[in-house]
């Protein structure tokens, strides 16, 4: 068996795997606080990039950035029953607002609060009461906003960027006239997540309706995107909710009509968080480490000048600075290309390696003889590393330019290939346990119709088995519950999941 | 007298001027929770426009970004000794982590942590904790990172944007082999911060160094960007830190040196928040509300369309959509100039004067005679609001890029030239004292050369005077000290401030 940089592979043991390519990239670590984590310069580069094409996605579709406080009163978060109770177990709270010190425990929290704040856990309650300020009439609708912002819910099974007590996100917090546009509005954010998630990450994604029990606290309709991982497991990648009235209700968030009368608004609320950053480790790296979809990486091109006894150190440097500039050059993407130049004391072979862990798209190797022959010695991340082409230095920069925009297709298609290969449809509960038994040949998303009844979801939960979605695609297509029996029951897709 | 947009004027009452100010641009707002505040679009577009310059020059300074937990153990904050003293007073503490319903007291905070968490009031313990794993040998030196954060400290008194329990802001924290290279880092940002004030927000500032009772709690040297506000207070707009060896031998940061020895490292750190926003506005706003240098304009300019009776509405919009084009294919800064056509159902004089309070640099207005004329009439924010020229279409674009420069470099200016005659040197001890009573015809920023006396500090504190800074341009110039008489005292900048 090939030696890889990661250890233990995907095959020995997924779950470290994922941790292993963490470590590998040098992406992020878990922090001292338990359940948070340090997002590393790595790391935290992906996410920029994501932020800078998402929130340019949020402003084309007419919506504006604002902040609002991190803490959120206790009172306020109680206002909206069901809202509260889903977060109740999962808060932090703020209870004093000075330190201390004790003659015998030492420093200690003094200076106890009134009234305990919630570091926000999402901030219906706090955008809410600013709303009901701020609509008063029909002109002030639709009222679109959205805020970047640091989350915290409290969180027993940390998994670094998948679920960590504190995580980092942006929530699109909006009101409408009509039930109608708000409806409208979760359908559209829901596609630009998918369109991100798709073009941007190149994570393909089933967009689909929630099933009440796995609903957002306090809304009317959740729509998801659910992703395949390589294990087979769906990922929440984002979520878009149709409030309906109940915070309107809640927060008496109300407008004088077209017509004269006061009513309430209908409002909306949808978010990504760090989490899609997990999606992309687990979609596309391999056992050699991190891959990732040229357009959210840090480097697109590491260019590695190979020096032996005999080399012109100085020739093959400035050729590489040469190469540098040719390719920033070019645009990929509507970008200039993200180029390195590996000058770092370090051997050769470890450099490479380093930047296949951290999965760089494409690397250039530059030696005595590349030099000489005017050539370049290029390798593709989601090629074997052992492949490399020799490509003259007269076609390198559209070669380059071109090579990215395939990497960036070949990764989706080879994900996308993955979900359908690995997605049934089943039409016996037979069958349908046979999917999610332990060891089972077939498994991945499974399609059933399913009426939502609470027997089968109890069972199902103990097999780690839940309803992911009821898809848009299929989403008038009802047929017989296979769990029930009863008629008119919507194709649900079933998975196990992060 | 002139009637104008905001009350009271500076005059009248300056603090409420700028609260005023704030509420006439619709930037900000006071939050629910005490000394909070919510960040209203226009305000937080201004932050963004801020962010994204001096992000810029945060990374070609050669500094990567990166993101640590909200959350600090409450010991780690203790270990550094001066540093934890220095924010005990203000801390937010985290001592449940979720909510439980008591049948007598409804919903109260349940599962006590073993350890409080503070709320980072900054985050020199968590990163300093990191950089004693991260940092090994001189190989990994310098490390240079920032962080882009919310932060709490618990204010008593608070002032929307100037001092808030929680801002935004970005934190510096780099790592070095010597005390000069530190030194060197500390100074570099200082003047990355001054030339950001300056040259984008055109905010003139004076360097210094902080005397020893003003400097950051732990640091060896504080050294900061102090700028005039118009009712000639000092507002400290930034600043640099140089950390010594002191959070190294804290945390334990060392590393294996060039010479084979284990030494501590040097540490500095540096920050500025959404303070600056309140120094924009107080340097440069007037009794019409808020004034934007052209470089922080989320618009800078904008078209309104006058429609009277006998307008042609179709004709007098094209021709505003037509302006807008032309204007975005030209530059101003090195980007697409932002303008925006305000089309809303609203009166013009309503629209100018929301326009005005808002502070857009230049605003055009076009009705009938223009179209047929084939002019545009101009005003600009930094002129009286009456004052309008015509320009030819023409000219249009050329003309507005052109003022665009001119208003940046104008108020720039402006600031620069109340700074300097606001600015006194005094060698008595009563003419120091008239600058500072009650009522005094000149006051302002005074120079006066001063050893640092408890006495003297002291003293002046109780008429609400504190040393700014020993301004950098004049470090060497040392004197008799104005207050004791001993010699050798280095030339300080007194003021009142905020």
């Amino acid at each position: 068996m090939a030696k890889t940089a990661i250890t233990p592979t995907r095959a020995q043991d997924y779950p470290q795997w994922y941790q292993a390519v963490i470590k590998g990239a040098d992406m992020a670590e878990n922090a001292v606080v338990r359940g948070c984590m340090v997002i590393k310069p790595w790391g935290y580069s992906i996410w920029e990039l994501i932020q800078k094409d998402l929130d340019r996605r949020i402003k084309e579709t007419g919506h504006e950035n604002f902040y609002f406080p991190l803490f959120v009163p206790l009172s306020f978060l109680a206002k909206e029953a069901e809202h509260v109770e889903g977060f109740a177990k999962e808060c932090a709270v703020v209870t004093h607002h000075r330190l201390v010190m004790d003659p015998v425990k030492g420093l200690i929290p003094g200076g106890e609060l009134e009234e305990p704040l919630v570091v926000r856990p999402t901030s219906e309650a706090v955008i809410g009461e600013a709303y009901s300020r701020w609509i008063n009439s029909y002109r002030d609708l639709p009222m679109l906003g959205n805020q970047w912002a640091n989350i915290v819910r409290w969180e027993m099974r940390p998994r670094i960027f998948l679920r960590t007590s504190e995580f980092l996100w942006q929530e699109g917090h909006t009101a409408h006239e009509t039930a109608e546009e708000a409806i409208v509005e979760t359908e559209k954010m829901l596609a630009v997540y998918a369109d991100l998630s798709e073009s941007i990450l190149a994570v393909p994604v089933v967009q689909g309706k929630k099933t009440a029990s796995e609903r957002f606290p306090g809304a009317v309709d959740t729509y998801t995107i659910e992703s395949m991982m390589q294990d087979k497991k769906a990922l929440q990648a984002g979520t878009s909710h149709f409030l309906g009235q109940n915070f309107a209700k809640a927060f008496n968030i109300d407008y004088l009509s077209r017509e004269g009368t006061q009513e309430h608004v209908w409002t909306t609320s949808w978010g990504v968080t760090t989490r899609l950053i997990g999606g992309v480790i687990m979609t596309h790296s391999d056992d050699d480490g991190l891959v990732l979809p040229p357009r959210i990486a840090p480097y697109q091109v590491v260019i590695v000048p190979v020096m032996r006894k005999d080399t012109d150190e100085a020739a093959v440097h400035d050729y590489c600075n040469a190469l540098k500039q040719a390719l920033e050059a070019v645009s990929f993407a509507g970008e200039k290309i993200r180029v390195h130049v590996d000058t770092k004391d370090r051997r050769t072979g470890d450099k490479i390696w380093g930047w296949i862990k951290k999965g760089v798209p494409v690397r250039v190797e530059v030696g005595q003889r590349e030099f000489d022959d005017k050539t370049v010695c290029v390798s593709r991340r989601d090629q074997e590393s052992s492949v490399k082409t020799l490509v003259p230095v007269a076609d390198f920069s559209r070669e380059i330019a071109k090579q990215l925009g395939d990497i960036q297709a070949a990764l989706f298609q080879r994900a996308q290939d993955f979900q359908v290969e690995n997605t049934f449809r089943t039409e016996t509960v037979a069958a349908f346990d046979a999917f999610f038994a332990p060891k089972a040949e077939k498994t991945g998303f499974v399609l059933a119709y399913w009426n939502g009844d609470a027997e089968t979801e109890a069972r199902l939960k103990t097999v780690q088995v839940t309803a992911r979605c009821i898809p848009l695609k299929t989403l008038d297509e009802k047929g017989v519950c296979l769990f029930t029996g009863t008629p008119n029951a919507p194709l649900t897709l079933f998975a196990k999941s992060y």
